[in-house]
């Protein structure tokens, strides 16, 4: 990907808004019923030993159910935290149910994630997907939302 | 518009993301630092006699500053409250800076407003500007956000 800003994002096209929710099911079937869509599937995110997950730095057991509608060009993913610490934990405990992070697709994931390190926006969580993987980025001080980089390969 | 399920929203895109922000001019030099873009100026929004903006059915002399970053087929909207009692202004003393909305652009105003009170999603602030009108649904008990709802002429 060109970059004419080697200090700024590789992308300038919000890919996702990410949801944390409280249950699922019962998001996910009110978004169903907003738009007219049929309800979509949960699936949950790899353990640790397949995602390497690392929350704030450590390993962690926290995993996720996740669940997507996909919207024109952006995709709605609604997540729901199980199984130990994590983001979404943290982000439910905290600030409740909401939007936790906009989603960016990126290409050089440690280039871009030491680059947002250098404007004072650390690293919060990462994992892989099948496929690829992502990175979620502190930028509450600065630009009030947590930016989520996805990396595919 | 053609509707299918005429008790769903008239769209499923997303064209906007809203966030409010304590310092525009701070947080639009934040993300323009952080697309590689240009500074955006902001406006002001028009007064009450011009907006006929109404916060939980009261006129009031709340009004914002907003600056737009165009990304990709969303734009970011930041959002500074000034002057008075609005939604703003509201959001940012129990919610602190941060997304306060996601918008969609429809087509019949009342009826859409009147369909999403149905499914428990009252009215929270409305409003005019140049060309078209905007309403606030509370949509944070079932969906997690705020929607803002976009009829232009």
């Amino acid at each position: 990907m060109a970059n004419d800003h080697p200090e700024a994002l590789g992308s300038r096209v919000v890919c996702q808004i990410g949801l944390v929710v409280r249950d699922i099911e019962k998001s996910a079937e009110a978004y169903a019923d907003l738009f007219g869509m049929e309800m979509p599937d949960w699936s949950l995110t790899a353990p640790e030993e397949r995602a390497h997950t690392r929350y704030r730095g450590q390993p962690t057991e926290g995993r996720a159910k996740l669940a997507f509608f996909q919207l024109g060009n952006i995709s709605l993913e609604l997540i729901e935290p199980v199984g130990g610490p994590s983001m979404w934990e943290e982000f439910l405990e905290t600030e409740g149910e909401g939007v936790h992070h906009i989603a960016f697709r990126i290409e050089g994931m440690d280039e871009q994630v030491a680059m947002l390190e250098r404007k004072g926006m650390p690293l919060l969580q990462r994992g892989d997907y099948t496929g690829g993987r992502y990175a979620y980025i502190d930028g509450t001080p600065q630009l009030g939302v947590i930016l989520e980089l996805l990396e595919n390969d």
